[in-house]
């Protein structure tokens, strides 16, 4: 059984919230200031590379697997527990993170103090290193203008255990 | 003759059309509601697949292969030929497809119950898995305010036979 | 010691100077045209792929080899000494390229006519197959309203010499 690897990409956006009381999660880390709008803890980075890793094993999107709206099970959810739910479920259907990336665009929050610490714990999650770079748009667009926070991933996954 | 396996990157972006009598062509399937404006059917996830695979062959892009603007040999091509036509040339350059992955990002069509006849149409025509993900930007940007779809595509080729 | 893929992923974007007279520097090639904003000599290509190589070996972001800001070492560095230094450091950490591919999104400058020269002077730069595609937004979102240009970029990195 030899090594089989398939690319998987992913996106997500999220709105800041006006609730200057909610916090802010990304790469399963809370931040310093608001957070973002949505039904789980927001997590875009986390929600990217989610999207990434079922891609890449052919196992379908983040709402194949924890629902959408209101019949989500993200509801509530931290980015941690659905990234570790989503590596469980690779590896249920013979597939394994090999490495992976993320890329969040946006003003806020800054990435670099704490890069190494995201990235360690989203890699202990995926069982392989997990890159995290951070990017702004120079004011441009709705990542510029502070609306919102977006986030990109790819991801490379073994899937030499599927039949 | 070995294995080699290159990184490709897509991007592609249309705008809705006001045609409301347009049909909507996405991962090669036509879908409910109007259309998007382009030479061709306007498959943002198909041009940006193609641009993917272009790429990681080293064989340039989408206007390499099929020209552009008035002179596009794309004109009225609808994705699943221009997909076909993309993998021969890559085959006759000792090029083979061996994974691939779209995200789409737009309010509509709302890509789940259909995303994995989308997935196997595209995977049929490449002859390796492509996987599609889809998700909206929270109303933020050209894509929240409806005024078109864009897609993102990473390709996984093997340049294994290549001189 | 045999290979280790691990993929990286990038992103960067500049707005357009107001001063037409600052020249354009685009995948380490100067182009017809006014240039964008910034510190270095604001190379969207290059910085998102420079972060993309920087993530697939694990060594951070452009920001972490080269500084941000005031304090930038990039301040006044052109792309092509960028990368160069960037390929130097992934090699003394027994990283190296094995594949890029960068996409550009702007509506400016024309790459289809010099693509081949792009790419080949970021591959000799790489030591390996850097692929550039560009594409429009239909004149949609920052880019669409020439407001600025983005890029992003993937990468594969062979970590097989890291201990």
């Amino acid at each position: 059984m030899s090594a089989e690897l398939r690319c998987g990409l992913g996106f997500d956006a999220h709105r800041f919230s006006c609730d200057a009381g909610r916090p802010l999660f990304l790469a399963t880390l809370r931040w310093d200031g608001a957070g973002v709008d949505g039904d789980s803890d927001g997590d875009v980075a986390v929600h990217a590379l989610i999207d990434a890793l079922l891609a890449a094993a052919g196992l379908g999107d983040i709402g194949t697997l924890f629902g959408v709206g209101a019949a989500s099970r993200g509801a509530g959810m931290h980015g941690d527990m659905m990234l570790a739910e989503t590596v469980r479920h690779l590896r249920e259907n013979g597939c394994a993170p090999s490495s992976a990336s993320v890329t969040v665009v946006g003003n806020r929050p800054k990435i670099g103090p704490r890069r190494r610490q995201a990235e360690d714990a989203m890699s202990a999650i995926c069982g392989c290193r997990v890159a995290l770079t951070a990017t702004t748009t120079d004011g441009m667009g709705f990542t510029g203008r502070g609306e919102g926070l977006a986030a990109i991933a790819t991801a490379l996954v073994d899937v030499g255990g599927r039949d």
